[in-house]
């Protein structure tokens, strides 16, 4: 069967006109945050977890929540863009958005290997969504002797462990195992999966990602020296048991043993953000995937102080679609 | 292992929590465009092909493209209220949003299978993505002797040709296999694949959703006397190939020969769309699915009045998130 390769023609232009009108990619690099919210209840003000570092013209995902190919077309970013998507671990809120991300791009032709670098794991997540592409292309626009691209032509996995350092177009990105997840040292579960941080060293400056972790002196020394943190946060109160995680109706929140374990230990309150950032000399502190425990429209004015009560830089609390 | 079921508890309140302060559900039913797109190049000001059918406090999801679970969120309906999935097709603008969906389900131990009708292939795309939820839910919140349902154990697929009625939850569903595909009959792939459109017959009224499909009988008969036609529409110019599908800027717009006969064929034109809701005499049209060739902010008049010159009943484009 011949591929469609006419089409392909055709959704390039349609890609390009996505651009239109909408800022171009600076020729430096910007850290997007596309979805600022975190956690898998998916919320009305706030997208799921994914960032796009765009350098130039490339777009590099780092996590890839629900909607992350919406987010990218208010962002003025074609999906056509995307030279790599980085995962940092497998909950569903970082990866929800990604069948999306590779379906349409299959769907609509676009031109080369995507490569996915995450965790163990990433690479029977991927397989999995290719699996589920397979009858979408086949049947392609239904027309007789046309299908799209193979699945399994689309994309290259890198399943990378903390330690790992990659070299990708002319700039360096560094994993660490952080603290989002409890296996204990040496144990089968341990092995098998990993949570990550990134550190982006780019010509101009370096950017780091904690993506989800609790208190972790490997994030913080990967942290160290950074023109800018991207850190998530946790309301201190959610942390400790005694807040709903969201809209402040806290008698309805009953957190149960595994739920204050995960809330306590694996995310990190405004002071474990504030400490890090003060001990790792950070140039700037930008908090996505928050989880905050405040009313609509209620001043986020207390984290920020309580970050600040450790930090001196400058530190904000990042809405989606925020450029850095 | 023993699952997370304390996490299952205070997920369970989080999501009770979404939907305060937010419009419940009506008693009796509405049918809630989420997403009002077409195709799978993500725009920035309409979600992705998506549509809830909202019966009491249970909601029906009809296609699942990118970014449903955030669209439902914004409609203040919570993944845990989804009691079945109707898809109408493969193509992935109608299915990208499936694995958050899914998954996101998984993660916050929604309660019971939820169940998934569709067309041939449905089952094997469902399948590659609870074979990609596997390892995220194995790892589950990283605590030792925890993890998240078993994947396998959250969905019943069931897949569905033209012709069939489903009775589900005190209403019927018929489907009529449309002409959005154009496989000659009785070739192998028109036994593998079909496109569908559905009729729900409510206690208190009927309405069609077309799905994506060119003119087709079927689908007029399906329609016929309906309360309300849910259609997908496509700009006339597009379909003829001398215009760009978005953004007014035809000279970009290079149509291929496959491109050229799945636009011609395969999409409604306004006209079409008005002569089969004046020969279906349905009782209000919703265009959906829309594909149009304006510039941002222009007016969409020129579509409503093409329809208008065949049916002369209420006729309006929908907006994300508008309830009928």
């Amino acid at each position: 069967m011949r591929t469609q390769r006419g089409s392909a023609t055709t959704w390039l232009a349609i890609l390009a006109l996505s651009a239109v009108g909408m800022a171009a990619a600076a020729d430096g690099d910007t850290f997007i945050t596309l979805g600022t919210h975190g956690g898998p209840v998916p919320d009305a003000r706030r997208s799921e977890p994914a960032n796009a570092l765009v350098v130039g013209q490339a777009v590099y995902l780092v996590d890839v929540g629900d909607g992350a190919a919406e987010q990218m077309a208010k962002a003025g970013l074609s999906l056509q863009a995307i030279k790599a998507v980085f995962i940092s671990h497998l909950h569903f809120d970082h990866t929800g958005g990604l069948f999306a991300v590779l379906a349409l791009r299959d769907q609509t032709s676009a031109a080369g290997r995507l490569r996915i670098y995450g965790p163990p794991g990433i690479r029977e997540t991927v397989n999995g969504l290719l699996a589920a592409m397979k009858p979408g292309a086949e049947s392609g626009y239904g027309i007789p002797g046309t299908h799209f691209t193979a699945p399994e032509d689309t994309v290259e996995v890198i399943e990378i462990r903390g330690g790992a350092q990659v070299a990708i177009d002319g700039f360096k990105v560094s994993a660490v195992e952080n603290t989002h997840y409890s296996f204990p040292p040496g144990s089968e579960m341990r092995k098998r999966f990993q949570s990550l941080s990134f550190r982006f060293d780019l010509p101009d400056r370096s950017i780091v990602y904690t993506g989800d972790t609790g208190p972790s002196d490997a994030v913080t020394a990967l942290a160290t020296g950074a023109d800018l943190l991207v850190s998530e946060l946790i309301d201190a109160q959610v942390a400790g048991g005694t807040a709903a995680p969201a809209h402040g109706a806290a008698e309805l929140y009953t957190p149960s043993e595994v739920m204050r374990e995960h809330m306590s230990k694996h995310h990190l309150t405004p002071d474990q953000v504030g400490q890090m950032a003060s001990r790792a000399k950070v140039g700037r502190l930008v908090i996505t995937h928050f989880v905050g425990g405040r009313v609509p429209g209620a001043s986020t004015d207390s984290y920020i102080a309580a970050i600040h009560k450790w930090y001196g830089g400058p530190a904000e609390i990042a809405d989606d679609l925020n450029r850095y």
